[in-house]
């Protein structure tokens, strides 16, 4: 497609961790989807990544609408530097595109002994409490906290009760999703995974204003605020869609999707080792709760993703015929030599 | 008790905020539970508040062991005097106690255009996804972001369905809470709002696995997380109580109650009257959008609270019998005369 080998192996690597860590609707499934934006002329693959403003602990960066995971590395690697001299680094970016997993971001901070935060909006597919339309995205929150001799502490979790892929799945195995995770074109809550495709709206972590949507609804707002009005990105309903197929919005009220990191340095609170021996006793305090009936014990935010990954290291990654076909389709169309299996 | 009069405002500004904002729950109904903490010796009326780590961007306060609004006032001060001098301001206190409402020191940051934030962790009500035993409090997020013509967005909300305050006030009426909303003490749903006297507990929002009841945990725990491990304060099921009919904890892991703060200055990302610009017009598309059939329209984070208020401000607080009765035998002790209504 014309990308440098060095934005390759990024776009390459995050794919990967997705799959490793059994995300694969964030892996390869997509890479027909970022196919047909590039061919579509929606995507830069030749983007030139600056930092339009800042001050000692923050940035702002345009991502000259580079491949999300190209722009978003970038960025985190801005946020980290201000982090090594400020304490923390926070950086808004712009003129992006999807980027894959939230958390791969904010696992970049734990090597540095920091903090690692990671947001994104999204294009619109969520109503908020009380609302018929859709006005948010899946708006994700990720957030990455070394441990010592524990594995770290990883939490990345879409703010509605269901990740978007998960209504794919169910519907292409004519499966229900449970009563008002999704609502229809009149508001009223449904078990349709389809329900998208006929003017109805996924809604916000909670389910129901009862249950508590109206936090939901606080949290992707906050993600949207922080991704887009901080950095000059489109927000809200006017995030643009990550598709090809869906066209373009009309109304523009900024560059492109936004993105928010986030790095805070251990030692700029307390020190690296003593604050890690803390997470240590946390982790194994938490993990040592004793388990409600019937379930084999209480997990740690990243528990599930990394046991998946020493799982999958070994076994190897499943592809679905239907990637391994779209691979071969793209690898023909652009001449490049393409082989699966041993 | 022996407070300053500096000190003695604050407490009392906080305690007004929360009953005028219509959140009874966190106002004059502690000022007992403070006033025994003090007769048992558990809260120190003159504390010297140091800041004892820092760096350009965050700074680590002991709040040594102050009445919560005290120690939390000033960190959120620190908060915005970094921010202004790095554009992020990050605080986190020790050594404190009970804080009344998140939300207040969040809106702190709000006249100096910065966004605020606000986090605590509380004393262990509520047991995480698949834990039968009360390992995190309900946890707090507060965040307060400036608009322009529009009123700031104010989001302020436990970390549960459910807020503890709701539930004493559904058990004083016998009523039932929503089903899921607590556990009994063997770990199943159940409705009782009495619930936790009988060894239950609370969940964190979401309510159960399959309705993202991890998310909330994830987000209660990072509370924990940030307020306590970056300062030094006791983590989880270790945070002290904040009534001193309950007895203090054997184990201690740090000290007292921990909070976290942050101040985001506006114009360390885009210029403020830009950005406040755009947050009125972000606010006018979300409270334009067309309301499902049986609802009036949508909300935005802080209008319930800021309607409250301008209608309290009118009708004066509504002081219940027994917050008179607790008033009065206060004063009565302290030897302060007590005067209620004109």
């Amino acid at each position: 497609m014309g990308c440098s080998e060095e934005h390759s192996e990024i776009i390459a690597d995050v794919f990967l961790a997705a799959e490793v860590r059994d995300q694969p609707s964030h892996g390869m499934i997509r890479i027909k989807d970022y196919y047909e934006l590039w061919k579509a002329g929606r995507i830069n693959v030749n983007p030139n990544i600056s930092i339009v403003h800042e001050s000692p602990s923050t940035a702002v960066v345009d991502g000259d609408n580079a491949v999300g995971m190209v722009s978003a590395k970038r960025s985190m690697e801005i946020a980290i530097e201000k982090a090594d001299k400020a304490g923390t680094g926070w950086v808004a970016t712009r003129n992006s595109n999807h980027f894959g997993v939230a958390g791969y971001y904010s696992m970049m901070a734990l090597k540095h002994d920091m903090i690692g935060i990671c947001l994104t909006n999204a294009n619109p597919l969520v109503a908020p409490t009380f609302s018929l339309s859709r006005m948010l995205g899946t708006n994700p929150i990720a957030v990455a906290i070394p441990a010592l001799r524990q594995p770290p502490f990883v939490a990345d979790f879409a703010t509605t009760p269901i990740a978007r892929g998960k209504l794919a799945v169910a519907e292409k195995k004519g499966e229900k999703v449970a009563f008002g995770f999704v609502q229809d074109k009149t508001g009223k809550p449904s078990d349709d995974p389809a329900i998208l495709k006929s003017g109805g709206s996924m809604v916000t972590l909670g389910g129901d204003r009862l249950h508590g949507s109206h936090k939901g609804y606080c949290l992707s707002s906050i993600v949207d605020i922080f991704s887009a009005l901080f950095s000059g990105a489109n927000w809200g309903p006017f995030v643009p869609p990550s598709v090809a197929y869906l066209p373009l919005l009309e109304k523009k009220v900024g560059k492109g999707t936004g993105h928010f990191f986030g790095a805070m340095r251990i030692d700029a609170f307390q020190p690296a080792d003593q604050f890690k021996a803390g997470m240590d006793e946390w982790i194994e305090t938490f993990r040592s709760a004793k388990p409600v009936e019937g379930e084999e014990r209480v997990l740690i935010p990243g528990d599930p993703e990394r046991e998946a990954e020493e799982r999958i290291m070994k076994e190897g990654i499943k592809i679905v015929p239907a990637i391994i076909k779209d691979l071969q389709e793209i690898a023909g169309e652009l001449g490049v030599p393409f082989k699966y299996g041993t």
